[in-house]
């Protein structure tokens, strides 16, 4: 068959938040763009469960591709294109959510300009999915009427920060591990207690999962080895709700054998504290495990 | 058989995030968690098609409990107890998110006291569920580092409101549509441009949603008649990304009828700008309609 200069056939790419990493916060909408999807293009924190949703699909790593001359954004955004253009049906799957953190803007105005459909699907931003699977309200009725959420990443000066420092409420810090000494003077200055407590959760919602407590003074020392605690959401003053920290099996990893990670064993180990796994020979690496090698902190929403 | 003074059997309860409304936006594990329910505990704002993923469950409307001595979160909290500790699978299914807005916080605490086990399945918020969905990006590269959220129900005062108006960044209102000439003087107190966009989404994600764009000084004359606009976010210096203005089908209704409204043909509607609804006789009663009573405008996530 000779390629068609002209083909009717337009194809349809849909961003589509995946969710903080597990399986069971991704979308049901998100699941069944994956099952119909032609090819997918991934960031390197997607796990790997949630890739085998799309079967038939090729599945492009574009946490590695190989950039040019472009940026690494602008080269995705050409690759979006171009398989749109060839009709076929394009997922863009984003950690998080893809218009919190995520980049989404830039992929949806390519889009556009090319004259590609495209679809937006929402997902569960590591804001609540992170801190609220591990215990931690964003909003609480009688502490606060609201939070801040800011990136610690490249641009956002120490005066910027010094602003967010002013909400009057919880601050929830995206990719900050690495500003976490200009996250405590800046606070401080701006009038809150060295003393406020600050919650640290690392590679949230993978097996590897660390939360951390700590307070404002204290945090530099703590995420000192900024490598160790990528990627992370820092969460000032916010607490693990007690009734979560209170749970009998609270902190354990139980693993199970022959029994299903979605049976109602495991749901009833959830419920009591425990965090559900496989037996290591079984796992499937997680993208955001201690072993992998260390992914680039990146905005992911 | 006579009731047993003690079971063996404790049940579980599962505080589950449902999403902003849209049947595509609950997660897979609030679609397996309602799939083993024995009883569920939702409120007004959850949508008929989500109720219809627990076929078996007993179905109970907390937004419509007769309350005598006790308010209606601290009854709600007694039924949740009462149900668990008959060694029932509750899902307690709240809209949007149990953490952002959703006061689960009292529903944990509850649980815990009363030795009941619990999980909470987080949810998409309305916060990047329905603000994403009408294309408004809480983040964009080269506009903004972050973001404030606050509530304007009841207890935030006007000098809270200007205090999250001195926030470096764009701010979201929840619940704030009866607080609109506040936040428009409070926001210019601050030194905010009258002229300043802002984007109000109301019922947002059921088939009713209208996305209104206004300014910081006209905001009160348009949400005068607040009844009309309840639920709604508020997006103060957030505007539609250009890209989802200009699909051909933008603010269209699509009617299919013999379709399925998860198919090929309504994602490309979809992707073409269009809502793709049910014919007005085939349609489920969504509670966010205009033609139903009008709801109490309520906290959710």
């Amino acid at each position: 068959m000779s390629e068609p200069e002209h083909t009717e056939a337009t194809g349809v790419v849909t961003l589509v938040g995946a969710g903080p990493g597990d399986p069971d916060l991704l979308t049901v909408g998100a699941a069944r763009a994956l099952s119909r999807a032609d090819v997918v293009l991934y960031d390197n924190l997607v796990c790997p469960e949630i890739l085998d949703l799309a079967p038939r699909a090729e599945k492009i790593n574009v946490g590695k591709l190989p950039f040019g001359e472009f940026t690494a954004q602008r080269a995705i955004n050409a690759l979006l294109v171009r398989e749109g253009s060839l009709g076929r049906n394009v997922v863009r799957l984003k950690g998080g959510d893809p218009f919190l953190f995520g980049r989404g803007t830039e992929e949806v105005e390519a889009l556009h300009h090319a004259g590609i459909p495209f679809r937006v699907i929402p997902g569960v931003s590591s804001l609540n999915g992170v801190l609220g699977a591990a215990g931690l309200a964003v909003t609480a009725r009688g502490r606060n009427h609201g939070f801040a959420v800011f990136s610690g990443a490249g641009q956002t000066s120490n005066d910027e920060i010094r602003r967010w420092a002013d909400s009057p409420g919880p601050v929830v810090v995206f990719m900050g591990v690495h500003r976490a000494a200009d996250i405590a003077r800046e606070f401080i200055a701006a009038g809150r207690s060295p003393h406020e407590p600050v919650t640290v959760v690392a590679r949230g919602g993978s097996p590897r999962e660390v939360i951390a407590e700590t307070t404002l003074s204290a945090l530099p020392d703590l995420v000192a080895e900024s490598s160790d605690w990528t990627p992370a959401i820092i969460a000032i003053g916010i607490v693990r709700e007690h009734a979560f920290a209170a749970r009998p099996l609270d902190g354990t990893v139980a693993v199970v054998d022959g029994k299903p990670l979605d049976g109602e064993l495991a749901d009833l180990m959830r419920a009591l504290g425990a965090q559900v796994a496989r037996p290591a020979q079984n796992a499937v690496p997680h993208p955001l495990s201690r072993e992998a090698p260390a992914p680039v902190e990146k905005e992911n929403g």
